[in-house]
């Protein structure tokens, strides 16, 4: 039925639309008094497109369950966090998923002494509590843009990096450092500023480094937004890319495509992250036991047109 | 009722508000107890950030409320709204925001039938059934985005209109030609290429508008997706925006501040609009009278970068 696929003959589509009716009827039924068939993903802020790309995954998932989806944002704020708790209390909750928790967070507890099963999406931080987790390769995720800009020939690489208390952020950077380190390049901390993942923090960085005496012939920002970021602050230099600065981003978000040019990017499976802490959670409502609690999906490296051999290599000496 | 529509009349309004106090009391005395502190966002597909922000309005208001937001994506599919009613029923809702949804659609009429409330965001088309709707100005949008082309100079403007059989789409278009008609310029069918809002759709159309014998100096595009896909045609054909052509977008996202050079737009406030949805389904479920069933909110054009006057009328004769 997805992607208009009409494989499935009409009299089985009938038998499968047959048993969703049984299954709707019984489940309202049969179901257990303790199953709430929802699950809950909260999330810091929703402000980003990132958000979307892990509500379409957990959704997808928790819909074909029977499962409705609860989102919410708290802000990082006690009285917002409270408050949702509060709401969680009064209907009940098969499961939640937190977006980027400390994962000894006191909500995680909270979720422990509810008897609430609580799967952390891109940990804030490694050690610590049991909660299991479900992030991507970010070390390797950095380190693959590294070498994609040095095989280009680029030798001075700037990096807007992420929140330095973010696990995700550290990765990325020593991805980024153990690159350089491979290929025998000094690590110039000059060329690393930092940023907060947005858009006008990227453009901040990629002034700082335009304005280098020595500036960066090629950059890799730890998000897509701040590679925007970048971008902009090439073209009111007047400077094109990748013609005279070469970007690289980090997540691929749907609208990075949108870009001009398209904006060469780290892959971050955000979705099939949102479906596997959902299949988790789901597993978890139904008591069994998780074969790994900890999951890193693999990160891909995305070339598109952001990216060229630096200006020097090729003009003629 | 902004935007001086009164297609409503007083007697119709009676009816529904009267419908609607029906409902409220019914559903108020029939579960006190069983009041879910919940309410349901549905969407087609959850593809784009559009639905981000308006997630964001909705889980705002709800949250400050103590009402947890379940967000589902249907794709259109009988059997996926199949599978989210029989997930509604077994948990129950206060009420159901439908987003992008026709009027007539026999889900709404399962809400009356269950006595869930049930409010439309940006309704697929305006006649028919008596569902409380927020929309936005979408007439006056494209004229004043079609009217600041012109006030810069354009006499050729090109428009990258929504799908057809949205109200939206052609609430945009009949502003644009009206803004054309005000300023006595003729409408020229050829500069009128259709789009589904996508960025692949405005890239298309964007090339097909260029490769015209007579090409526009301006476009208008009914969706932010589709103007950055008129801009990576320009950029593929060595056209810079603003200075080879201006483009002038839909919706406001905050991506589109991202872009290179920053979009101008006319801003949907998509935010505001799923608050006043939430508010109104928080109302409904309250037995709270509504003031005025079909509410648009006003949209208002920012000017960014990406547009300016025409060459023809800058350069030297």
């Amino acid at each position: 039925m997805l992607n208009g696929r009409t494989d499935v003959s009409s009299e089985t589509r009938e038998r499968v639309e047959q048993l969703l009716r049984e299954q709707g009827y019984r489940r309202r039924n049969s179901r257990q008094p303790g199953r709430a068939q929802l699950i809950d993903l909260v999330f810091n802020d929703l402000d980003s497109p990132w958000a979307v790309e892990l509500i379409r995954g957990v959704e997808d998932i928790a819909h074909a369950a029977g499962v409705g989806t609860v989102v919410a944002a708290v802000h990082q704020e006690a009285a917002a966090t409270r408050q949702w708790l509060a709401n969680l209390r009064a209907r009940t909750s098969d499961g939640v998923i937190f977006v980027m928790t400390d994962v000894n967070s006191p909500v995680l507890a909270q979720m422990h002494r509810l008897h609430i099963p609580a799967v952390v999406i891109d940990p804030a931080n490694g050690a610590g509590a049991e909660v299991p987790t479900v992030g991507a390769t970010n070390w390797a995720g950095g380190l693959s843009a590294t070498e994609h800009l040095i095989a280009l020939g680029h030798r001075r690489i700037g990096l807007v990096a992420g929140p330095r208390d973010l696990l995700c952020s550290r990765a990325r950077l020593d991805g980024y450092r153990a690159a350089l380190d491979a290929a025998g390049l000094a690590v110039d901390d000059a060329l690393i500023v930092p940023g907060d993942f947005r858009h006008e923090s990227g453009f901040a960085a990629g002034e700082r480094l335009l304005d280098l005496a020595d500036p960066p012939t090629a950059v890799f920002a730890a998000s897509d937004q701040m590679a925007l970021g970048v971008y902009e602050a090439a073209r009111v230099r007047g400077l094109r890319v990748p013609a005279d600065l070469s970007v690289v981003g980090f997540d691929d978000l749907p609208e990075v495509s949108w870009s001009s040019p398209p904006l060469t990017t780290v892959r971050q499976p955000l979705a099939e992250m949102g479906g596997l802490a959902a299949r988790t959670i789901l597993r978890m409502a139904r008591g069994e036991t998780l074969q790994a609690p900890r999951v890193e999906l693999a990160t891909e490296l995305v070339v598109r047109d952001s990216t060229a051999a630096p200006v020097t290599s090729r003009s003629p000496r």
